[in-house]
């Protein structure tokens, strides 16, 4: 039996399992390797699909006062100057005047000389220069030129794209506050010390919402997200004893910022964030008016007032709470003695919702298996076909990639029209009529309860 | 009656629907624009997830032989280098030694002075630099340092990830050729002459497939993408008339290429490349066995032999999709002698997919409307509910954004539990019981036929 997989081993073990299955790919690593740069491979790629969707039908789809928005990466350069990033997003490095290399300056203690051999700490007759604001967003050129006016930033955060758009979606819309605008899109920072991989990247997806309110309303709707955004993990399986919510010390707090706290996971290596929730209350708007000369207000049509709502922000990575589902979801543990690996995500997310295997290779179940195999995709259901090895075997391999089900086509399918459903979890098997079978997994997926 | 939208006024009229209803607005509009950028509002975001989600679902999910993949936009500039884009991904350009402007060499015919009032032709007295190679590739520096070690280039196109990757997904996913990788991601590309909206941008979202095929089941693959690919436009909606498939020229392709068609769609602009079907032989595996020294070939188990795949890439972008959607399904006609707009998108496309209406804001009516509205909300269904106006206009302005059924809660409602369910293509009225609403609509969607 392997040992449970504890901290640090799991965090291996999962990288391992992603690479080995199709999860996530080192980027580029036919040339060695893009650093901190992962790709989402055949398996990855739908649990990304899933979680995103999951995200999205919690608070847009099903909320009347939720709208999607997909703003584009490279927006005005006045958007970073006016929202601080220009100026304020930045590390603080130093040079080493003797090697060359480039340290964070709060990190020094951690620091390793890249000319010595490995783990040698950076050492006392270094000359390190005085530490300087490095900013964080990548830098680019638009247009043919290379010179200041033409410069570009990959935006840090989608949250921008959202304050910049207040006035043209309030009036497509027709909403009042309280209201959101919610968009998913990747982000791009220069992290300086980026790891635990896809924990930290310096090309990541971002889930956000800006939810406008009236500033007497502030309080019971941060409180509200709060609660909501906690519970939406917890809908998904995440266990509660690996989740807590840390409300930041008032000198964490950025200085436009009234609360703010951080949904944290307890991972292999400690517990980190996973999704923070802001008060930004009317920063941002204020300061786009300002810049902008365009005035970004609400116009209360009761009170004939005008006003900047204050805003609640719920946002996260979808990189890592796609690693998060991963971690929570391992298990190792023996089954008529003999170890499992079994990743219990949540149906709504696994990569795969069904899989079907004939029993063996002849007798017509290969066809049937085919054909119940495509009824399942075109009803929308992301399915694998397996024909090759022992059933148990055709089990472990579904098991260890999160797949709820696993259809066996036997004897008894030619004969009486039955299929045998066997669940991941409870390793319990069901006798289902071949034509049943879409919507019996649509009824499982509807009633699930992780148990 | 307003006249038929004809071109050129089509491209206005849609740019102008765009923004007043929320498809798409002008990135940074409040600091006077990004050019050649756009945000997709709330309207816009649900039509462009509906495209990507219909490509997915019929390349991905409905098929045993493709899987998906995610790459990172950020990829080892050796991609790029090997790929040929660093030396070969360019724009002929020259300079004005007197205005500093900057043209391409190969349009200095539509040209015209910056300097001089608008429309002005390039001079003759302007003297010109001879023509340079400018690389259309965005480049960014990664990392602390801004030295060529740290040169990297945002991705102009989503493919070269998916052969990067081909190791990796053949090994995790145990398929054999033919066999496709398909993905949809964002590519960067810096135009000197972008234009007609979202038809040619900078920053785009690709929808590409790799199909890998023994070489020779080359031809006969070929021909099935360029039949599966148009006919996956004529599916959702497109008219025939509008639509042609151009093979190129033999000076038109690629040295590697042995075929290359595009499919084509009569804009209001003019024909233009909506998809491209290309025949990339094995020309991109091979650059990249040799240029990393690893073997990106497939070890066929009956022949016992190694051959690299050849590849047939169907390539589309869902920004210029979503546009030949909007395009293609805008409508003005006569209504009992008043004008009506109408997208005639299809509802697996359209943003809304079903409106509610109470009747009068009274009686219980929006109570029970709001009601129906959160079922169909849950049920996965874009909602949304309005009770401004006369029910005539409210209907209008479904039209205008495609809006397939709308929904009114009247006395009968409050009676008999029925309600009225408008179609809007054919305007016709179904009276429907609230309780079979969800069942009613999944039906239509099923079942539409567009006529």
């Amino acid at each position: 039996m392997p040992a449970p997989s504890t901290a640090p081993n799991l965090m291996a073990t999962i990288v391992s399992l992603c690479k080995r299955r199709g999860f996530i790919f080192q980027a580029s690593e036919i040339y060695g390797g893009m650093g901190n740069t992962y790709d989402y491979g055949p398996l990855g790629v739908e649990l990304k699909r899933r979680v995103k969707e999951a995200w999205w039908r919690a608070n847009v789809t099903t909320r009347a006062d939720v709208v999607g928005l997909d703003s584009a990466i490279l927006q005005h350069p006045k958007t970073w100057e006016t929202s601080g990033h220009v100026a304020g997003f930045t590390d603080p490095l130093v040079d080493c005047k003797t090697c060359k290399a480039r340290f964070r300056a709060d990190k020094l203690g951690e620091a390793q000389c890249p000319q010595k051999p490995s783990r040698t700490p950076l050492e006392n007759k270094c000359e390190l220069t005085a530490p300087r604001a490095f900013n964080l967003m990548f830098k680019t050129h638009v247009g043919a030129s290379e010179d200041s006016a033409s410069v570009a930033y990959l935006r840090p955060e989608t949250a921008q794209g959202i304050f910049l758009n207040f006035k043209n979606v309030l009036e497509a819309s027709r909403l009042k506050p309280p209201f959101g605008i919610a968009q998913i899109g990747k982000s791009f920072r220069n992290e300086i010390t980026p790891g635990n991989f896809v924990f930290r990247m310096r090309e990541f997806e971002q889930a956000e919402m800006e939810f406008f309110v009236p500033p007497a309303q502030n309080d019971e709707w941060y409180a509200y997200w709060r609660a909501r955004r906690l519970q939406w993990y917890l809908d998904l399986g995440i266990r509660r004893d690996k989740l807590r919510v840390r409300e930041h010390e008032k000198d964490e707090l950025a200085h436009y910022s009234t609360a703010t706290c951080d949904v944290e996971y307890e991972y292999p290596f400690g517990w980190g964030e996973l999704e923070g929730i802001a008060c930004r209350t009317d920063f941002d708007l204020k300061r786009h008016s300002e810049a902008s000369g365009v005035r970004l207000e609400f116009f209360d049509p009761d009170t004939k007032e005008h006003y900047t709502p204050f805003v609640i922000e719920p946002a996260g990575g979808i990189d890592r709470m796609a690693l998060t589902f991963l971690i929570d979801a391992y298990a190792e543990e023996m089954v008529e003695n003999e170890p499992r690996v079994v990743l219990r995500l949540h149906p709504k997310i696994a990569p795969i919702t069904v899989a079907v295997f004939p029993l063996v290779k002849k007798d017509g179940m290969p066809e049937k298996a085919h054909e119940l195999e495509q009824e399942l995709r075109e009803a929308g259901f992301s399915t694998f076909y397996d024909e090759k090895a022992a059933i148990g075997r055709r089990y472990r391999r579904q098991d260890e990639v999160g797949t709820p089900w696993c259809v066996t086509i036997d004897g008894d399918t030619l004969k009486d029209g039955t299929v045998t459903v066997r669940a991941r979890d409870s390793m319990k098997q069901d006798k289902v009529a071949a034509r049943d079978l879409v919507a019996y997994v649509t009824q499982a997926l509807r009633s699930w309860k992780q148990g």
